[in-house]
């Protein structure tokens, strides 16, 4: 495997390069100084990336083709799977013999407990195995486990914008009664398949909840949130959607028994978020803005307390193309091969 | 057939009123004081109108069926069809042969000249005899055949607007050097049916120009333009897709051999709609704006002429779903059965 | 006064109609059957209503004016007064004084408390006495009391979505721990001002929270819940500006000390709203859609309860022009009036 | 001067950061491999640039400053003026003076003509020594003076998509008729500053033609056609507003004496661009989208024509704000400083 001494760039591969995530990890390696895209596959879709894409003409001359995993495995020394939950599983394990690092952007390692996934996702887990070693690629939270890493579940949107809400709050209080997470997503979190309900004549001037407290990235948010406390965490999780292409606004209402003041608050995200290159925690008064962040890494922080001091109030905006998919997998990326962090993504 | 000194209303019928247009004379039907509905009919959806469309909750307790003959010759007194192109040829022969009065909206009886059709659509015509019979509904232009019009072939959405703004030019100049419309629709102009192209992530922020000089209401627009000027009258046209709802606005440039004031083009135009309730024409200086048609029935005019006098560019907006297609639609139902013409739509 | 057995329309008035409140209840009464429009007015716009909104070319011959006390009075049976908040208690009396009906959309005269008015709103409240008498204009709440009064304090748009989404449990629960109002609104609710943050190119795929937990429609919403509670009620209420025109959803949280099954509160909400001609109530598993509600004075309201019974969620959607401004005034004049109450409004 | 051998950055100023444009270029300049940001100016808003715009949170610690001529000329080996136009006449000489290097993306010293400027721009052109010597940045049609120019007129927006959809057809054929440019711009193009007509409940679900044939972009489209056609050109321009951000498409009607096929059409164009990094011909049946160039400083172009083979419809796409104004203007920059051309825009 290359590092980040050596001059050859590491030889990178995405399947499923046909939908929003996988075109959004593509733009972003195309930049990227470290890297050379060896290989691009969709099921759907093949031909010059050019053509297909008309954004990518002039900028590639790479072809799209059907997947192979002998050429995926001769080609790459890691490959992004951006493919659709349940269909990752079948994939990731012949990857993973052959040697390659592998980022997987589907829900499918996400979830540690199997029962939670089949019951969330309705399918049969078919790759027990590698769940147990999956790492689950959040690196504010989870860096140093993301480093020795050869496979990593890439996070959800929904889940990698509630988890940096939360994580210094859950992780620190022991009187949290109760967790309130308002979810606002851009359409381009729904993918990108044919569908009346996701026609721009339905979306447009239109604004709904969805899935309202049965969101599947709701057990995700909790496991992990769970891990943090030490004890077990749920959220009441209601998503929605905008009509925006891209960004996450995440209202979250956490009830404490004991009072904490604005400053106080403000303090610990300080210090929680220190050296993290991707969050940025807004002063007191600043509420994040989803413009702020779209075509970023960043997830932006704001923060407000009730008078009485025990209702908290913490906006979370990130890109849920970047930052909730294809950006953070290109983070865990950078943290696996030894590159600068932030390598291709500033 | 009830008339307008009558009581009772006309029992009226949609056929394929899951899609915009056909939803959109539901929603103007519902509030017509001179019409009942009666009976509503669609191939792929059926059940309550209030479930299947929750904009109807509490308004109505129709229950949308799949179509049959019998049924709507028997519950109507006219019907409106807004089934897709080449479907509408197979129900009007029946309809019409059971005495309704028929307002089609679909282009199977706009084109006269069966191989135009044919050439365009794609598909054989199979129904000759009735395409001789129907009457093209545009009531500025056709208003006294209309009134006697047992069958109405509804105006396409981009010839409405293209051949209104266009009518007192092409009627009076025989100087006319070329003609360019420039016609831009909102997202409803294409219609209701699962697409990649017309998802909301896709349309949002984008703007295109598609089938350039080569879309299929160009001899519908060039058919009745020719009609009015006695000779030949052929337009150069382009459609585009705008991010929004509703709406066509087109840019008309003519080129004259002999130069026209703008005072001469405004009193023209104000001449010809001098009489018309849905026609207006704005001041010299002021342009078209969607929003303030969108909604209504309205086509607004607007006039501006080059320094040379020799290239005129006329402004012309509608809302398509209205008045280019089911606002006109009840326009032309209101003349046909003699009620005030803009019964239910002002 | 007019009543709805005369032959002769109520002469209306309507202050303040170059906002966007003001042109919402224009455009309603022009297609009210009762009413006849005979005074406009506004401070910073005069002139044809057709020539300064383009929309209403065609359809009325009104003038806007500046406001004058004495030519309303003359002229007017009823009076809407929309006027930026601060500027209708200084309008008010003297039309109440001249034995006007009076319907004020500001926020004037709903804070029954002049401190907590004054602390909002930063102004010394100018008119104690007839704060005292107005009624709060929700008619779902306050219908007998509407139907007897000269002055209406019409809601606020948050108020009216947040209050009749929470009407049935806060009049009926005892157990109630902590309400959440997480609410969405268009930008029309932020007026017609020249503003850089209200800026199409600001405010277009971009989404925020603003006023978190300060927002001046927090006490009216808290005055009138803890009027129906019987005990003091208090919300937490977050604003967000939604990139849409308008509409307001509001997704509210209510923890409970003891459970609720979903069909328990199903069945209270459809007790509570039985008669109401304007409240849609969901079936269980529907939610609300902005879409569904724009331009009608329809609230539409869905429920949804958690696995352990005790976090009721309720969404709640309207148009903030029309069911929380100008519909709803105008809903107000037809009770105030005698007409039928859904008249000009179905 | 620095060049591209050196390992020092060169030293960089933006005067009118605050504006979309300067914006636009500040965030260019921040990825910019050859360049230090040293110096940013803007007269209504000064502070961390952080703070002021919070997308630049964490990415700069620059300072936001009232302009200073002195301060700027020691600071800056290069100022890029994104002032309004009419200003920058005013603070070009004193840069241009002390030896700096300047990029005017302003109006001011694009149209050579003083008189065409003063009528266009209603204001006295104070700097006629230096409108002589500025080079007009459009790289496709006067790399070689750019390379040695030290002043700049950075194109407007709506004059580059034109006159690079004219230029291969407008440089060879000598048969032209007509041309009709159909513009129309997202609404980035007009500016930040506080405006009823461009709040967003205004332009949003909108769409207008304005200035119809008298837009200030005219003549600069004129002036540099005609220099590349060796006789005067005149194009009928009527401008556009989208309901988007950022992006341009022009719809380009040319009227030909002879007639011309697609494929002729397509090979001209292919010559005339062949070299261009930004310049992207699409394949015949193809048609640029704005959602391809946001963002990029690509320029997409596609062609048809007519079945007689004498009307050619050219479609044009760019970013207003990246190939319309700060991508050009950087491009520029790379070419006066010897650069890669394409360094921090690919």
């Amino acid at each position: 495997m290359t590092n980040n001494n050596s001059e050859s760039p590491i030889r990178v591969g995405i399947v499923g390069v046909s939908g929003y995530t996988g075109k959004e990890v593509f733009a972003l390696l195309l930049k990227h100084p470290k890297v050379r895209v060896t290989y691009v596959a969709a099921n759907n879709t093949q031909g010059a990336m050019g053509e297909i894409y008309p954004e990518f003409l002039n900028r590639t001359s790479l072809v799209c083709q059907k997947f192979d995993i002998k050429e995926a495995a001769a080609k790459c020394d890691l490959i992004f799977l951006a493919l659709p939950h349940t269909e990752s599983m079948h994939v990731a394990p012949a990857l993973l013999k052959a040697g390659l690092k592998v980022i997987d952007l589907s829900a499918d390692y996400r979830l540690k407990n199997i029962k939670t996934y089949e019951n969330w996702y309705g399918h049969k887990h078919a790759d027990a195995g590698n769940l147990k070693k999956a790492i689950y690629g959040l690196p504010e939270l989870f860096r140093a486990k993301i480093k020795k890493a050869s496979f990593i579940a890439n996070p959800g949107c929904y889940p990698t914008a509630a988890i940096l809400g939360l994580a210094p709050l859950v992780s620190t209080r022991d009187d949290i009664q109760s967790i309130v997470v308002d979810a606002k997503s851009g359409v381009s979190g729904a993918g990108r398949k044919a569908s009346v309900a996701l026609l721009s004549a339905e979306i447009n001037e239109n604004f709904k909840a969805y899935k309202v407290l049965s969101h599947q990235h709701s057990p995700e948010i909790n496991q992990y949130l769970s891990q943090l406390s030490g004890k077990s965490v749920g959220v009441h999780f209601v998503a929605h959607l905008l009509p925006i292409n891209r960004g996450i606004l995440d209202t979250i209402y956490v009830q404490l028994a004991k009072p904490i003041t604005a400053t106080q608050l403000h303090t610990l995200y300080k210090k929680f978020y220190k050296i993290e290159p991707f969050v940025r925690l807004l002063p007191l008064g600043s509420q994040p803005e989803i413009k702020n962040v779209v075509y970023t890494n960043f997830c932006d922080i704001g923060l407000a307390v009730s008078p009485d001091k025990k209702m908290v109030v913490i906006t979370s905006a990130i890109d849920n193309l970047v930052k909730g998919a294809a950006g953070q997998a290109v983070q865990n990326m950078n943290i696996m091969c030894g590159f600068n962090e932030v390598e291709g993504l500033i």
